[in-house]
Order: C-alpha cells, then sequence, then structure tokens
C-alpha cells in the first residue's frame, strides 16, 4: 500500500462522513445524506443521522475558528469581576500545590464597620461568582431574585461576597490556567481538588479583606457541602449555615451519575487526556452529553412529565434515532447552549471534588494527618513530597467488584437511609458545627441530592449536640423542580432563607 | 508537508498515546505514563489515566483479531434455540418492511392437547428467549428460579414460551442480520421498530404452533409493556396479564435516560453511524458506557449505600478521574462485561421501541390507519410506499425548545403523576383489555419505571371497565433493589405471580 492510499484510509477512519465536515451546517437544518448505495438495493433505505451531521459540523467550524493565525485565544471567563491574588502557596488535601492562585469575586451590599455583617455564598457546581447583577456586570445573576434590597438574602442588611471556586474557570484559578512554573496551562497536571480546598482558598480570600467571622455561610448544591464545610473547618469564623440541597458526604448515587459525566467527557477524543488547550478543539461533544445527563439528575420525572409529556418535536415526520421527542431536543439543546461556556477540565475537577466530600470524623483526621504531614514537608522545603502524588495512580482494583449472586441477596429487611439513625462517624464529624445554627433544606423531587441526604445532615447536626438546627423539607405538592429547586423556588426557598437570616 | 510527515500527524491525532496502543495491556494493570516533560517541570505532574489506556487496549485487540484473516465472524448470538423462520413479509409500524424474519424461541413444559396451557413471557430491553435452562443450553436463564416445576411460573402446568424479540440479537433478525434484498447487514438500513411490531412477530410464531389463546401474557420491564401490548392487539387471544415494573406508555424521564445511552452509542467513533459489522471495531467504549448509564437507572440509591458506600476501590491510592469509588469501579466492570455481548445497533433499535411504546386511544387510532394504509398499498404491489420513509428525517425543530424563564415558572400547585386521574386518553386505550384479568407489579424504589407508573396503568385498567385488576406495589422496606427487583425478589414477585396464575 503506498503512503498516499494509506494516508487516505486513515483520512476515512478519521471522517467516516467526509463531506459532512467539509462545509459548516446550520444546526437546525436537515441534510438528506445518503449512504453509497449497495450493489444490490436494500429493502428499506439509510437513516440520516442529523444529530451527528451537526457535531462534525461544529468540530470543523471550531478547527477552521482555531486554526486561523488571528483567531483569539479562547476563554471560558464572562464578565467582569474583582480578583484576588493570594501569592502564599495552596498546599492542596490530597497532595500538589499550588504555587500562587487568583480568586474571582463580586459583592452586593455595604461591609459594615466592624464587618460582621458578611455573607459568603457558595455556588454550585458550574457556577460563576455572578449570582447577581453588578455595576460592572449588569446582566442578571442565577440567583438574581434571592439577592438584593429586602430580598430574602438582604443587601440593606448584609455584605454579600460570592467568589468562583478554586478549579473553576471563572476567573479563579483552576486547570484552565497557567502553572507559573512553566508558563504552560495546568491541564490534567493539576492537583486533584477537594471541597475543604476550595473554601480554604476563600477564606485566603476573607482574611484579605480583614474579615473575622462570617454573619453566615450560605449554599446550595454543591454550596450547600461548603458551607456546612466552612463551618467545620473553622467553627470559631462562621456564625450561621444555610446548606440547600446538600449533604454532609456524597453517597454513592450521585457519585454514579457524575462518574457517566466524566467518563463521557474523557472519551471524547478530542479530550486527549486534557490538553486540547490553545490550537486544538475542544471537547464539545463529549461536554454536550456530559450536560445532558447532569441536566436528566437536576430535575424530576413528574415535572417533565407536565412539561413535555410525550410530545414529539415535529410529529409530522417519522421517529429517528436522532434527537426526536421535545424532551431530547430540550436536552439536545441544553447541552448545546453549554458545551463551550465551561473549561471541561474544570467539569472534571469540580465534579471529582464533589465525590470526595465527607464530612464524617475519620475522613476528617486522616485529612489533617496529611495536611500536617506535607506543611512539615514544605516548611522543610522537600518539594518531592510537596508535590501531588506519582502519575501512575491505580485505579482499578485487581479483582473487579463481581455482582453477589443471587442467592445471596439478602431482601428481607433492607434498611432505607435516612429512615435510620446517621453513622456515628458522621455525627462525631459534626460536633465542630454544634454551636453554629443551621439551616437545612432539602427537595422531596431531588434525585440528586435525595432528600433523606439533608435529613441525615440535620439530624447528624442534632445527635452531635447541635440545638439550633431547622430542618424544611418541600415536597412533591411543593416542588417538583427536582434539584433545580434552589434556582427557582422564590417561595419557599427565598422565603425559609430570609426567615433564617433574620 | 511532505505525504510522510502529513500521515504522522494523522497518525498522532488518531492515536494520542501512541506507546499505549502498541501492546496488549491487561485492563487491571496500572501503567505509569508520564506526559513528554515539558520544558520547564510544572508545579505537579500529570496525571495517568488507565481506564483510557485499557479502552484503547482493547481496540487495538480487537482490531488485530478482526484483521486476521482466520478470525471468526462476530456474533453476538448465544447458546442453542428453536428457530421460526416466517417467510410472510412484516410491515412495520413506523414504515419499512421486513421480507422475511427469524424468530428464535425456548420453550419449557408440555403443551397439552387443547393448547390452552401456553404463557408467552416477554423479555426485558437486551434478554435472551434463555429464561431459563434447557437441555440443548444447560447454562441458568435469567429467570431460572422464577421459572420450572411447582415455580412461580409453574412448568407442571403450564407450557412456557420466550422468544428473542425482532430487532434483537439473539438469534431472531435485527439489525446486523442479512438483507434477503442485497444479502448485506441491515445496520442502519433497517426499520424503526415498535413494541406492537415485536409482539405481533411473536404471534406469528403463536399461529405457527397453532396457539389460538394465550392462557397468559407476562413479563418485566421492557416485556411488562409488550404483555401489555399483546392484550390491546389481541384481546380475544390473551387469557390472564401480568405486567412487572412496566407501563402504559413510556414517559419523558425514561427517555431522557435512554436518549443519553443512545447519544453515548452514536458518539463513539467506531459505531460509523451503524456500519461497524464485519472487519471494522465494533463502538465497544459507547457500549460500556450506555451500559453504565443504563446500570445507573437500574438499581436504586438506598442499596448502593447498603453494598457500596463511599469505599474506595483502593484507599491506599490517591484518587484518579478514572474509576476510583467502589461504585465507580463496579459500573465500570459491568459495562465491561456487556460491550461485547450485545449488539450496538440491537440497543439503539429495541431502545428506541421502548421511547415509542403508547397505549393511549389516539396513538392506537394513528397507528391502525398507517398500517391499513400501507397493507392496502402491500396488496397492490407498490413498493416504494411498502419502504421505509426517506432517509431524510428531520429531528430538530426549526425553535429549538427554550427554558420557560423564571418568572413565569408556576410553583404554586403542580399535581404530582399517579397521584390524580389517568388521562382519558389512556382509559379509552385499555378498554381493548377490559376483560382480561391483569396483575400489575411496581416497586417504589424503581426510577426507570417509577412506581406511579404501574399506579396509572392499573388505576386507567379499572375505569375503563376491568374488574380483575390486582396492583401491588413494593415498598422501599421490602426492595430497594429498584428496576432490577424483578430478576432478584423470588418471595415478593415470583410469589404474587404465583398466587395470580393460579
Amino acid at each position: 500500500m503506498s503512503m498516499r492510499s494509506s494516508t487516505r484510509t486513515l483520512l476515512r477512519q478519521l471522517k467516516p462522513r467526509n463531506n459532512a465536515l467539509t462545509s459548516a451546517i446550520p444546526l437546525t437544518t436537515a441534510r438528506c445524506i445518503h449512504s453509497p448505495p449497495p450493489r444490490k438495493s436494500s429493502s428499506n433505505p439509510a437513516m440520516a443521522f442529523p444529530c451527528l451531521d451537526a457535531l462534525e459540523s461544529r468540530s470543523q467550524t471550531l478547527l477552521s475558528d482555531r486554526s486561523s493565525p488571528s483567531g483569539p485565544e479562547p476563554s471560558y471567563t464572562v464578565g467582569e469581576t474583582q480578583k484576588y491574588t493570594c501569592e502564599e502557596p495552596l498546599l492542596l488535601d490530597w497532595g500538589g500545590v499550588l504555587p500562587s492562585f487568583d480568586i474571582a469575586y463580586e459583592t452586593w451590599g455595604t461591609l459594615n464597620k466592624d464587618k460582621s455583617n458578611v455573607i459568603l455564598l457558595h455556588t454550585g457546581l458550574s457556577a460563576s461568582s455572578h449570582a447577581h447583577s453588578t455595576e460592572a456586570n449588569p446582566s442578571p445573576g442565577w440567583w438574581e431574585k434571592f439577592i438584593g434590597p429586602g430580598g430574602p438574602v438582604d443587601t440593606d442588611k448584609y455584605f454579600v461576597i460570592c467568589t468562583n471556586v478554586i478549579g473553576g474557570c471563572y476567573g479563579s484559578t483552576g486547570p484552565g490556567s497557567v502553572d507559573p512554573a512553566n508558563g504552560e496551562r495546568y491541564a490534567t497536571r493539576f492537583p486533584i481538588l477537594t471541597m475543604d480546598d476550595m473554601v480554604r482558598a476563600q477564606f485566603r480570600l476573607l482574611d484579605h479583606l480583614g474579615v473575622e467571622k462570617l454573619y453566615a455561610s450560605v449554599g446550595s448544591s454543591m454550596g450547600g457541602m461548603q458551607s456546612l464545610a466552612a463551618g467545620a473547618l473553622f467553627p470559631e469564623r462562621v456564625g450561621r449555615i444555610v446548606s440547600i440541597s446538600g449533604c454532609a458526604r456524597s453517597h454513592p448515587y450521585s457519585i454514579a451519575m457524575r462518574h457517566t459525566q466524566r467518563q463521557v467527557l474523557m472519551m471524547d477524543p478530542n479530550w486527549n487526556r486534557g490538553f486540547y488547550y490553545d490550537s486544538r478543539v475542544p471537547p464539545h461533544a463529549g461536554m454536550k452529553l456530559a450536560r445532558e445527563i447532569a441536566t436528566v439528575t437536576y430535575r424530576s420525572g413528574p415535572e417533565w412529565e407536565q412539561r413535555f409529556g410525550r410530545r414529539r418535536a415535529d410529529s409530522s415526520k417519522p421517529p429517528a434515532l436522532c434527537p426526536d421527542f421535545l424532551v431530547e431536543t430540550y436536552l439536545d439543546h441544553a447541552g448545546e447552549k453549554w458545551c463551550l461556556t465551561y473549561d471541561p477540565n474544570s467539569l472534571l475537577y469540580v465534579s471529582k471534588a464533589m465525590d470526595l466530600f465527607d464530612l464524617g470524623v475519620e475522613h476528617r483526621r486522616a485529612t489533617l494527618a496529611r495536611r500536617r504531614e506535607r506543611q512539615e514537608a514544605m516548611r522543610k522545603g522537600d518539594s518531592e513530597a510537596v508535590a501531588a502524588p506519582a502519575a501512575c495512580t491505580l485505579t482499578l482494583p485487581e479483582t473487579p467488584y463481581e455482582e453477589q449472586p443471587e442467592s445471596q441477596v439478602d431482601t428481607t429487611e433492607p434498611s432505607v437511609p435516612g429512615s435510620s439513625r446517621p453513622p456515628e462517624d458522621l455525627i462525631q464529624g459534626l460536633k465542630p458545627l454544634r454551636d453554629i445554627p443551621t439551616l437545612v433544606m432539602g427537595v422531596a423531587s431531588d434525585i440528586l441530592f435525595p432528600a433523606w441526604q439533608q435529613r441525615e445532615v440535620a439530624e447528624a447536626l442534632r445527635l452531635s449536640g447541635n440545638r439550633n438546627v431547622t430542618h424544611m423539607e418541600l415536597s412533591e405538592e411543593m416542588s417538583l423542580f427536582g434539584h433545580d429547586t434552589f434556582l427557582l423556588d422564590l417561595k419557599h426557598v427565598g422565603g425559609n432563607i430570609r426567615l433564617f437570616l433574620g
């Protein structure tokens, strides 16, 4: 085989539909693509795949955009924020170091004289610091109606700070940032992150601003983990906690749902093990699909039953393997809108940090021991021990987990989590929060952070000796919006926050 | 750029980790892969991705297997079955035709003289006809303990028939079968299928066996759709119905979960729009991940909480972006075991058929009209009208579905499906089943076919005039096994089947 023909073979492998790649196709236009006719005609014609044509076309467009010499360097950062640069290195809990780091943040309201009216607002996985419009960035924030003069988070009373988490891509240091050590982007040389790392970075900002004690630590979803983590890390510096649709330790079902999102993304050849920055096409197809899976976990079945039912996008057309039902085109659109707005590596690191979250006492002790050891090494200038562990991280066990044979499955008396006493490990782990008044809210229709997890948090807090725990659970009659309720339900969620903050 | 160097560039694009592809790596072996060192050293080392190494290694192994001239033609069919070949063409409900088709089936028990003791057992999405061991195939079946002398489905009394559905890959005609019209595999020239198509094919087998009326139509999951569909299509030929963890119409949440699985698979470049048979590497990575997502929907959070908790596969190692928690390695292993045992195209077609399932009267009327029209065309020899519709199926609407602005979201009084009266469309649609005693079972911990769907079936049947409806719902205290309960819970599921069949 000549080199020329082998090149052609490779090209065919790369581009199974060469013709679909040579021109940009508007996303919503169907194209009649016919397979080369077989020698005899088949019983039925071949199907078309407009959803794949669209993906290929997008790859092609991105490739030409990026290869143009005048093309802008892609950036996921949007909107004007304030920036704090911390020059003191941050040792991360699972190894590795950030020699210095930035935190992008925004504020609303006025800091009072003794700096005692500060509310630190923690975000969900992919949110920026833009919780509310500002003068510098007047576009509406993700909690626009929850924050403001007289609002549930009242800016007439409080000085609200929201940060982009480290690991994110909206101005804070993350995998897309440049490593000062070598001038290259971190990519997957970024170290594994934890919720504690993110919160410790936030408290560096508070130190910088001279805020000794928070009036309240408030957050939903991942932010609901962080608002608790802040209390566990710095109990003396947190006056109140609001934790909405969060948890005190990630449970395996949520881990599983995030796992599938990460795997989808990592399987996109364009992800290229994290090194897609600069001149390459980013893994937009993997990101799109990861977002579609995430969207499934953010809402509830009953809500979609009401909103979409079984309506098809175009019922005059026969069904297809590409998106067809309205709920599918909705997911497709949700993925489409998002896939180029968030850094794929940030998704991996922040999502993983959520999996690793555990406020149990055993986990805390192990973390503290590691932290001390590495601070010691840092002091001694042992850079080997400071850097992240060797790249050779074995992750698959020698013997894969085997499904239990049916006969051994005990179907007699399973105990339902949330209906029994929380584990002692968690009760002990929440002891540092004993004196912090806490509001815990959950939503019955949430499948990602199910309501039993917030019941568990509240119960463990009470059993650890906390006498100021308020627990609210929104029933299915109150909200069918599942995990997303915290973004939508001003009446119940907002109302309870207002009552609690006083 | 010479051809030689452009080939090298292409090769690099195809194989970002060339060294990982040149040798087969055992799946459970970790490898220390170091990125080429940057000019200056980075703050932290690069991560390893053993899960991606494993996938690439598998692709490589499959490629060499297939390209060896003596390599066996891959086949997904396993085990000895009986086979019925129907030479009369089957017109499919959404257009297209199977000029002839095979049905693989197995039987247990003895057919009585007047052929009145037949139970037709319908399978889940990916199951074969091998529900129980046979003399020809002694390996245990997927319902081994539910079938047998004196068992819940008692082979001392009944003659049990189980078929592989058309569209499947275990001996019945599906996308991997050869189209008699041109001698090539159908691939995605296979027409869109429906539950009705599958059941109508099954009844051709019953005709062939001379079975006029079933003692019972029994099924779980997709089979629970089909057991109802059989009653709706052939009310005079069905004596009893058992429908476990099924539904009367797919709801948008289940569609969404199947959508993500199909999309994952279709995005695998090896899927190649369905044309991966013979000499190509099948889309094993897409299949693996599709199965992982499916596995998430088959079980329940509380069960995984008990089984896996937050245990990591190897807690002596630092966390990684590849599978790490035990629940992740479990999913990884579940996908791994399955990814080469089921035909990817069968997954697409059968999963899509589930989405399209709707026993509402409006859908039935439209289907009947189309069916009559095409039978007429067939009679007249109009092959154009008989074939599937043109390949140009527009699936994305001109205007994508837009999320409602927050202010328009009505959070006041949502009605929870299953707690209100079923829609009139469904009540009317179930009228044909009015005289068929029916057992409907659901499981509270099922998220794929949630318990409100079985309540809906039972209630709609009753409102349609059926006075012999038995409805059972297994509480979370009875089963935490979610959708998979029907495979595991001999006591409650088996016990109720036995009681009902009499």
